[in-house]
């Protein structure tokens, strides 16, 4: 048997580090949800968490098309990132700043996804593993899609809002 | 003077947090030289690092265009990403398994960043700080760069390889 671990080993490692972010995600989200102020961010927080109830269902699905158990293992990337967004949380922003930040927050967490889902897809299809990269590819897309419209709640008003607070006299005008 | 902090405030800290993750990946970059095996790998971690080096300078010239001494305020999300590089590094991987693992830490390294510069253009752009967004949308770009040149090197050769180590029979053939 070889001693030496290879990319299937390191597939199996990247699904439960993805299996494990997902968990974390689950946990934040509702915190987020409850301290956005704009209606849109908040539908979108409440609506990527469904999201990603289904993201986690999909790891289970890719763990089971490999003959594996699903279990997590600690996510040190995105823990890091979450731990920033909960220090935002115990800032004395204004209401449109606080929502920047969350926004930008979560685009962190979005963007660590891109890049673990982006690199399963390529190693599943890789080792021919055409099942697991379909369910990947899956969640790997609703994530961009998720990124994008944060992008559009922050540039449809939320960042102009905060803006003009900070910088009354300078920043772009009212649409 | 109002107590309640803005989004000046909050790009401010934004700026911290980007000065620090790029010191971060500086110390990082050689490391992660010294540990790939591809060639072109190894050169591509040597031409980001000279490019992170002119990602700080641009923070500190984007520091000053604000009247603002340039000083860092610890990533979180990157040190996260780096402590999961730096448990790659302690496995036992065949040679091309460990340069897809490289490439898989280096690019969440680069999505964070991606996230991170967007957030700081759009937030400049927003309040009219119209120097510092030119000089972090320079940076944004090459971290975009950076993250596509990753790509090419994983699907020219590096996962295949690693994929015909871990399933001979089932790996798609050599090109």
């Amino acid at each position: 048997m070889a001693t030496t671990a290879t990319l299937h080993d390191a597939f199996l490692d990247e699904l439960r580090d993805a299996y494990d972010a997902e968990h974390q995600v689950i946990s934040a989200l509702p915190k987020m949800v409850k301290a956005a102020t704009s209606t849109a961010l908040k539908a979108a927080f409440e609506s990527h968490l469904e999201e990603t109830r289904g993201h986690v269902a999909r790891l289970e699905q890719a763990f089971a098309s490999l003959g594996e158990k699903p279990r997590g293992k600690h996510c040190d990337g995105v823990c890091g990132i979450l731990d920033e967004g909960r220090a935002i949380l115990d800032e004395d922003f204004d209401a449109a700043t606080l929502d920047a930040c969350l926004i930008a927050g979560a685009q962190r967490v979005e963007h660590y996804e891109m890049a673990a889902y982006g690199t399963l897809v390529a190693w599943a299809r890789a080792m021919g593993h055409e099942e697991a990269a379909t369910l990947l590819e899956a969640t790997l897309e609703e994530e961009e899609a998720a990124d994008e419209k944060l992008t559009g709640i922050a540039e449809q008003g939320v960042n102009a809002a905060a803006a003009r607070k900070a910088h009354p006299a300078k920043a772009a005008p009212r649409r």
